[in-house]
């Protein structure tokens, strides 16, 4: 490397570290604002973090970023595609070019809005009161359209807000995936709503919270949850955040008569904060210190949550523990009672309370209302009678309001639309690929699970995806640790096998 | 106001808005790595604060802000000097031509050495090795000697420290009203030391801590301290923080055995936090959102903390409640001989444990010291032994080691050397003659004060001191709200009734 060139690699290097800091700051700021921050700060906090976000886009934006960039452009690409600073260069070309794109002033105009917007939701969720929030979804839709239009290349207005969060895929891939999936799981749900129903009574009684979240603490942490760089606090909803590789946190919330939701939650944001807290010291800093798309994010979460979590080896080593900790509530309840309970699968309104089988309906029910929202075949005015039916066609229930409605998620009023579901279930697929890829490579995985055993598995992760940040996009990723695309095969093949033994063949 | 000026003033607020959130931003930052930050985020924390320190440094001191000032100068001096403008123009002003003088390098090596200086001070003061700090301390001199060089209008290098935490204060002021304070408390605490000692044994029974919290908190709300805009969270050492004027923190630390240390850490913390709060929200923003000195914050917390909350009235209230909370510690202790333990008088090596009339004797010693190394007439390596020298001399007492020596304080390890200490004992000083001020304009405060009444007290330090913040300098608050210049005979009048009460005549 010549002495220029490593001088421009550290230019860009401190340019990016400030870009960081002022991110992570703002991190900093998003997690007190969601777990301590007295309600009188609310204000001050707004304008502090919006202060910052614009900071660092005016910084990451700079003409010299993108003079650096140029000015390196041989010699990243001398490099082999898999080096640090070939990624690097690569990652912050692509961001940077997204994000210069767009005119400050549009960017501003967004952020003003959503905020705004997320402000009106709050009070007419409860309030099921869809009219007060109308005129801000359709700006946020046309602002949506409008933000689009600065990438005339896209086959899809929604194309341009996939690619912020799931690089690589657009409407035109999705769409046959989620239709495939879709078939797949009606036919289940059909299955399954024919057979005995599960009793998961048990699951409703008083459970103690602290006793909850000493049980979900023991189990994050010998799924290799670092505490000495993170820490679980209280919010009311459950995230997880990253505000440094070396202090990644969870929230969680508890309910006393609802076990799934404190622990489930607590496991979910696990695996998101396993993710960054195993991303290669060596990226720090730079936007390769980061999770690579919403759906690989997704897929952590969902594998600790649900492949593992909600897994039969699983409860054969945790179960006894259980019981041990709530012995009133669960010392005569039989572990496949248990086992079956926290797998019960049911048609309901509510998209974070589903169980594996139906929780994808909810989401490509979101998926296409946003597509036809932006087509313009579906109008803001009529979205909430749509939503009611769609829901009746795909899931067999109609919400008795919009609060569980339209109104349900807080997507579509905090920001733009368009590219905010797809990634949940881009995870749920994935999560299995790479699950079934990691089992095939050490086939002890399943037997050590069960004994309490997660080593391995995180390792196989570690090495696999949580190293490399962003150096690689999802497809890559897949492609590195599978050996192949993006497939729906594992995904079903896991759901079919595991209900299929709950329920009776499917 | 013209459309011009008007436009000016606008563009003004805005810049120094940006300096306020990244300022704010760093509070807390600050803040969370004092109570909650897991120990891993360490690292990525202080380059963070120190980018967002920097950053806030090059926005205030951008030369745009130099013109807007130069600009806006006739429109400021057209106006009443008690008006917010015109008291923004002169703070910010005077502010501005301050930081300007230093150049970034010399102050990003300070900023850079006080970090360095601060960790080996944190394993050197443990280890009691003076000689590991020594080499840093020299350079700490060094730089607080160049730092004074870019003011050679000053008559002490001291003053230049001195300045920028109490304006309008000088080493020649100070000298000689702190060997006049000296001379009497001096005086005093012979004569105590020849009196019968108070026994303070039931201080240090054992307090449990919630109950020692609980306490507390109900002190605080009814002194006037909004939880709505602030909370108190543990911390090794305890402080208080503003993250905005509606956002103002507090922490404490308890220990079971010592009865004083949780509840007066906390009254003192609530006095430096009520100060911020009551700060005028037209100010928020600005410069003027800040105490205006370190002197008049440290009067507020000694104000709370000694003057209401160790005086007779305070305790004929409150004594029987705390009785009530820790019924085996205290139920057969008199009020008379509680509030002669809480008060005890004792020559002794820890400045933060020290009594109200020996406290400023460790202060003055510090102070002198000071001096004594910037001007060259005590060297660095000569200072742990002038150390022990001088508490002999002025409070009979040898520390067994440099730990509770040179090394007892953070202050000369974590910046510069020279203007930290002065404002204790100015804060006492003041604090007095505030409170003789309210008492003689209000003569029903002590009466109230004996009822749990603190409303009228604090309406009269919100109205004199709190909602002015930094618009009037610490000279000018006395003036205006004690009619007088500073004085030394309100405090030494305070002392002198309140531990001869105690003691017998002094």
């Amino acid at each position: 490397m010549s002495n220029k060139i490593r001088s421009e690699m550290d230019e860009l290097r401190r340019r990016l570290q400030i870009v960081n800091d002022l991110n992570g700051a703002g991190a900093v700021l998003y997690w007190d604002q969601a777990t301590y921050m007295p309600s009188g700060g609310t204000a001050a906090r707004g304008r502090r973090m919006a202060t910052l976000t614009r900071l660092a886009h005016e910084r990451f934006t700079d003409p010299g970023v993108g003079k650096l960039l140029d000015a390196l452009q041989p010699y990243a690409e001398s490099l082999p595609a898999d080096s640090d600073d070939a990624a690097l260069w690569r990652v912050t070309r692509r961001q940077y070019d997204r994000a210069t794109r767009v005119p400050a002033d549009f960017m501003a105009e967004i952020t003003a809005h959503a905020s705004e917007s997320y402000d009106v939701w709050t009070h007419a969720r409860p309030a099921n009161d869809f009219a007060a929030v109308r005129p801000f979804l359709e700006k946020t839709v046309a602002l949506s359209r409008g933000y689009a239009d600065f990438f005339p290349e896209i086959d899809h207005p929604a194309d341009a807000h996939i690619a912020e969060a799931d690089y690589g895929m657009t409407v035109a891939q999705i769409r046959p995936l989620f239709a495939e999936l879709q078939d797949a799981l009606t036919a289940m749900t059909d299955v399954i709503s024919r057979r005995e129903p599960v009793d998961d009574a048990m699951l409703r009684q008083a459970y103690p919270i602290d006793a909850q979240q000493a049980f979900g603490e023991k189990v994050i942490r010998a799924y290799g949850y670092d505490f000495k760089r993170g820490r679980q606090d209280l919010s009311p909803h459950p995230f997880s955040i990253a505000l440094a590789i070396d202090d990644v946190r969870i929230t969680t919330r508890f309910k006393e008569r609802d076990f799934n939701e404190g622990l489930f939650s607590t496991l979910h944001e696990s695996g998101h904060a396993m993710y960054e807290q195993g991303i290669d010291p060596a990226l720090a800093g730079t936007p390769l210190a980061d999770g690579t798309s919403a759906g690989v994010h997704e897929s952590q979460s969902r594998l600790w949550e649900n492949m593992v979590g909600r897994s039969r080896g699983f409860w054969r080593y945790y179960y006894p523990r259980l019981q041990a900790a709530f012995p009133d509530q669960l010392g005569r309840v039989e572990e496949e009672a248990f086992y079956r309970a926290i797998n019960k699968v049911m048609r309901s309104l509510i998209r974070t309370d589903a169980d594996e089988v139906t929780y994808n309906l909810h989401v490509i029910i979101r998926f296409g209302l946003a597509m036809d929202v932006l087509e313009g075949t579906v109008s803001v005015a009529d979205l909430p009678a749509v939503w009611h039916a769609r829901y009746e066609e795909a899931l067999g229930v109609r919400a008795p309001d919009d609060r569980d409605g339209v109104l349900q998620d807080v997507h579509w009023y905090g920001g733009l639309m368009g590219g905010s579901f797809q990634g949940y279930t881009l995870g749920n697929i994935m999560g299995a690929q790479f699950f079934a890829a990691a089992v095939a490579q050490q086939p002890a995985i399943p037997e050590e699970i069960a004994r309490g055993e997660f080593g391995p598995l995180h390792e196989w992760l570690r090495a696999n995806i949580y190293r490399h940040g962003s150096k690689f996009t999802a497809d890559e990723l897949l492609e590195r640790a599978t050996g192949g695309p993006l497939q729906l095969g594992p995904y079903l093949e896991y759901l079919r096998k595991k209900f299929g033994e709950i329920y009776g063949e499917l």
